[in-house]
């Protein structure tokens, strides 16, 4: 499907001209978008706009990374929109001119189609050029970075608020989910941090000065988001690491709870069992009071026992 | 709530004037300060002093990040106070021009407040001006990190030297606690450094010479506090991980005591299980010392256990 | 075995013609490839090309590094193949002068062969010299990379969501050797993507501004390879971090299970044994609800057990 | 406590001249060092010495970190000066100017102690000057590194080489104690070679070329001190990570033993308690071989085990 | 012990001539090599050669760091060759001035005799200066490197491929061994890597560009020893962490093994101890199917707890 837009000499908006008609004298600048679109429509990239081969190979063939590459006459951007749901990237391709912005995805996007809506209806057009709808789209496309990433973050805290009381495996099966989400989103939003960096750096892609503020605008908000990813990252490899630490010192109360009880009974089962052997002939059976005997041999070692423990320090409070 | 006060081309202070006075000819620099402010002190920050609408965003929307950003005739400047209990980052803006400075927060905070109580007073204002203001703002904010920074370290140093005592759960706990703290105050103490070179190397936000000595010193105090944020962060993964070390020492020596236990008195039960069995015909429970025999083989093999386990090494000091 | 072609003064292309006619006049350009030459032929790189001594060596000892070298009138490269099945390099070895291009390699390769086979039936030779043939060879051992890498990451996925089912430990076994893949392709690809940068950078090694997009398309394509290699290791650490975190978790479940089991039927046992021994007089076995009340004091005690375990927390879901 | 000494311009030392005397036209230079100064005394660096607040603050409160400021006509130093024993950094604050050095330092330190009566008894004064005193302090606090630093990787290789036998859990708890001692020594070994490389890059503090050697030596040594703390650093997490491993491996071997014992012997237990009861019917019982059949089915049970575990491995050598 | 040679201007060579003979005029250069010199032999390094102290202290005393020192008149080097059984760095001191080179080591080596006996028989001295024995004697050096490294990287290799069988622990301990030596090695490697850097970076220590290209391949070698080293350290780390896993998952199967056991028969046991009690009254025993039915009662409770873990996923293949 393709979007046109075209901004008279005049200032005046042209909503869906042709294609064609773009060429005309009378045009001081275009904006034509392609979404999803059919191999008719990807045609037009080559004979009417006569990009680059390479730019056009980026185009149509797998999720390349954010960047950006001087052709003669334009500047060719890929952004990376992020899914909300699914964290995956959605490439967005611009190829910007002096007099013409395009547009090339194949995924119907939210940024996008809002950035359209904005421009269709803009009152005064004197002071809209492609850069403005290059900026607009990038900033759009930051803008959706931030609920992703806060969401993640307000997720994190949640675990460490919870960890005391519930359910700790599943909250660290939930820590493991977000450190990897957090890999997802940084594939996407480090390269384009770099990219937005880039930009701001070009000597060949001029942005007046008035204008860069804005341009910085969307970088600081990527060097936040870069901060927050390697600080949660940061946060999972410790809420991991004290969930070990944890479970290192339940399991050797555990363990010594075992240890104290068969230390203690399995020596006085064994005492039992001697005296429960069928021998014609047991001296100690016959002992008018071998039995109380015995139950009090039993019980002096099995207090021994306990105090050794005790002694040894596995009763302390660790 | 705004707080207001001008000094003249006299170098005498208004305390108080209005807002609209401060347009007048014989202030030579004021300084206003926005303390939680209503809707329509908000409104004065572009109906008044025309700051531009990303400062003004920044101002008015969730935490930014410290930053320095320059506009035409000022230098806008995010900064972060520490709140000493939740170690919470509180943003402070200022904008700085060179006869104005205008100090915007939602908070109440008592750098801000202790820093207007002192310029109230000073008695010679020829050498003042609003970078002087400035600089205190910043010198005492960056002072409220140190004593943040130093309980942290001695609470560390404190875990490291109970270690040996005390209850080591709760150690590790609290080990677990002060890394998540370390990196909460990073994460202003970092780029506020940052920001503070980039005040240093700073062309367009000029500081005499005389003055640089005095921003300079904060700079070496930032250096210092981001030196014993890490080392202090190191210092909670080394106890950490010695924790780990001992738990799997502690563990071993505990399992051995179990298993010694069960290898030695485990046959022997069933041995004495056997001689419990009610079987009509078992021969040996009619030999007349065939108690004794029994119980001479159970020795027998009780002590070959152990000795098995000597020799393996069981019994040697770890 | 070698493969020799050259294109003429006018553009007309000669298929093996002998090494020596290379020096002819008419010749505009030649290219030679060495497949696992003998010594003999090998005896050519002194004899008739010249070549240093260095780079000789380098062509013929052990595995080098992919890197450039500056000699007079020609540059050295050294790339690696990689293997798709073993993940081991191929040393491919190539001299760019201004009007040849030699490649040298041990081992037979597709990507030779196929450049090999699209230089033997271009259309017009007026556009292609040894930088061209450099450029494909270049690109076709870059785009080989690509299934290599993908086939890993696409493994990784698989391991990622058949995680909650199947067979952990095969799948950590598998983790542990995708590690080592991926360590074994960086080795590789690093230095590879290290060498073109070089290349563009480079001031001896002139590639016009046309022919520079064909080269930085490669080294953008090993830019992406580089950080899917290190986005997927960090993948496998988090990988065998969970699995850690979930056996420690388990095993804290197998020991609870176990220890409750023991702690309550254990004293259990031991009391059912004390009344089991034979002693001749033991005054309850006598009584006539002896064995009633001593079944209450078992359940008493075991029930004791119970709720003091589910008291200390031990079996809230964790 | 203040020691004074002062060179004339004939280059003849005076011993303990006063303070005041020190403005004295025929007085080269002069070194006061002030020891554990007391108020009044302190007092002289702003009255007498006229030097900066922010220097003066810097000598009185709190550790500062190793650094070098320029002020007007003096550079102002810190230095750590290590403690043999505790390991604690001791600050030095050095001042010097053209004609003058001035050293100030709570602690009673040999390196200072040395210096001074070195600098008495100097045969030639025409070839000393505050640089050279300088010099001489830095040289010897860091030479005093180099026992402490020397004893640790001592320590450590002592530990790696009785790791075989001797008593592992103080090893670790030594490896641990080394672990945290090398940190505690970076925190002021690390800042010193970043003050002395720049004390070597600066255009500021001009020491000659010939002289730059004698800096340059100190600034080898403290390379080389970085590069062992860093490597012994690593050494004690590889010997930390060993003691786990090992630890893990003997834990199997522990558990393997209970595990085999257990199921072996369990089951037989059983059995043979089943033919302990009391039952009055109770056929096999009366079986004139029942005895033989039993010890023989439990053999077979017994044996049965121990194969069972053999296929599955559980014997091999790990 | 020395030994000298001597090349002449009529580019003839001078065996073994004495000490005071290398002033004389018709001596082009000379090597002076000092292996284990004794006190009157080391005496000449200044009352001959004129050394700096500095560089006299760095051959006579510890081990110091690889590195390379510009003195008046010649560049002093430190290198580190490597004894390929215990990995010991031996320290190789080299003066090269214009007209000369110093070696000067306490330790016999290999590299210095070969170097020395290929300089003997030179046939044309016209193409040899100080500069060819000082590469030659580096190019050796680092020669015997790559024997080493590569013998550590070919027992990794083992380690790997004997992993599936084979004896684990000791696998491990070998691992620990490995990671132990590429350590100390690369403690000499890394540095001699920096410092061939240097030399070839130098612009005081002439290279004439013919001759750089010698250098820069043994800098190409050390390049590629730095990235074998850290990528085999890299191997050792993953092979000790799946050994860690492989026991975690090993250590589950015993204790699932061990609880199963116990779980089942420990109650059963129980009952069967209760059936053995000698109470005088025990209804059940009376009963003509009393055994039968424990008996059923016992296999009921055993099949339910076996299909308990079952329904738990305790059978399950992991
Ligand atoms: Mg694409
Ligand atoms: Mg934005
Ligand atoms: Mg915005
Ligand atoms: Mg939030
Ligand atoms: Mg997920
Ligand atoms: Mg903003
Ligand atoms: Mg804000
Ligand atoms: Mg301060
Ligand atoms: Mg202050
Ligand atoms: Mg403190
Ligand atoms: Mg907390
Ligand atoms: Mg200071
Ligand atoms: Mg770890
Ligand atoms: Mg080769
Ligand atoms: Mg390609
Ligand atoms: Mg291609
Ligand atoms: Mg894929
Ligand atoms: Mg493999
Ligand atoms: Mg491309
Ligand atoms: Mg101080
Ligand atoms: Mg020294
Ligand atoms: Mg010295
Ligand atoms: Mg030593
Ligand atoms: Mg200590
Ligand atoms: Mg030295
Ligand atoms: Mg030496
Ligand atoms: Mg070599
Ligand atoms: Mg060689
Ligand atoms: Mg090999
Ligand atoms: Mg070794
Ligand atoms: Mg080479």
């Amino acid at each position: 499907m393709l979007r046109i837009m075209a901004v008279t000499k005049d200032h005046e908006v042209l909503l869906q001209p042709s294609v064609e008609s773009l060429s005309d004298d009378q045009i001081a600048w275009y904006w034509v978008d392609f979404t999803h679109p059919d191999e008719e429509e990807i045609k037009l990239l080559s004979t009417f706009f006569h990009f680059h081969p390479l730019a056009i190979e980026d185009c149509l063939h797998f999720l390349q990374r954010p960047k950006l590459e001087y052709y003669q006459g334009y500047s060719f951007f890929v952004m990376h929109a992020l899914d909300s749901h699914s964290l995956s990237a959605k490439e967005v391709d611009l190829f910007i001119g002096e007099n013409f912005i395009v547009s090339f995805h194949f995924d119907e996007l939210k940024e996008l189609d809002s950035t359209w809506n904005y421009f269709q209806s803009v009152r005064d057009y004197s002071a809209v050029s492609p850069i403005e709808v290059g900026h607009k789209i990038m900033d759009k496309i930051v803008d959706t970075y931030f609920p992703i990433v806060q969401n993640i973050e307000d997720h994190l805290l949640d675990i460490e608020n919870n960890y005391e009381r519930g359910n700790k495996h599943s909250l660290i099966q939930q820590t493991f989910d977000v450190r990897g989400d957090l890999l997802k989103v940084r594939r996407s939003i480090f390269p384009m941090r770099d990219l937005m960096y880039r930009i701001l750096e070009s000597k060949r892609f001029m942005i007046s000065e008035h204008k860069k503020a804005y341009f910085h605008d969307i970088y600081d908000h990527l060097i936040k988001l870069s901060e927050m990813i390697d600080s949660n990252r940061e946060m999972t490899s410790d809420i991991r690491d004290n969930y070990i630490s944890l479970n290192s010192y339940k399991m050797n109360n555990i363990m010594k709870t075992l240890t104290v009880i068969t230390t203690i009974f399995m020596p006085l089962t064994f005492i039992a069992g001697i005296y429960g052997m069928n021998f014609r002939y047991m001296p100690e059976l016959n002992w008018h009071n071998g039995y109380f005997i015995i139950l009090g041999c039993m019980t002096a070692l099995g207090l021994s026992m306990y105090f050794w423990f005790r002694k040894k320090g596995w009763f302390d409070q660790e």
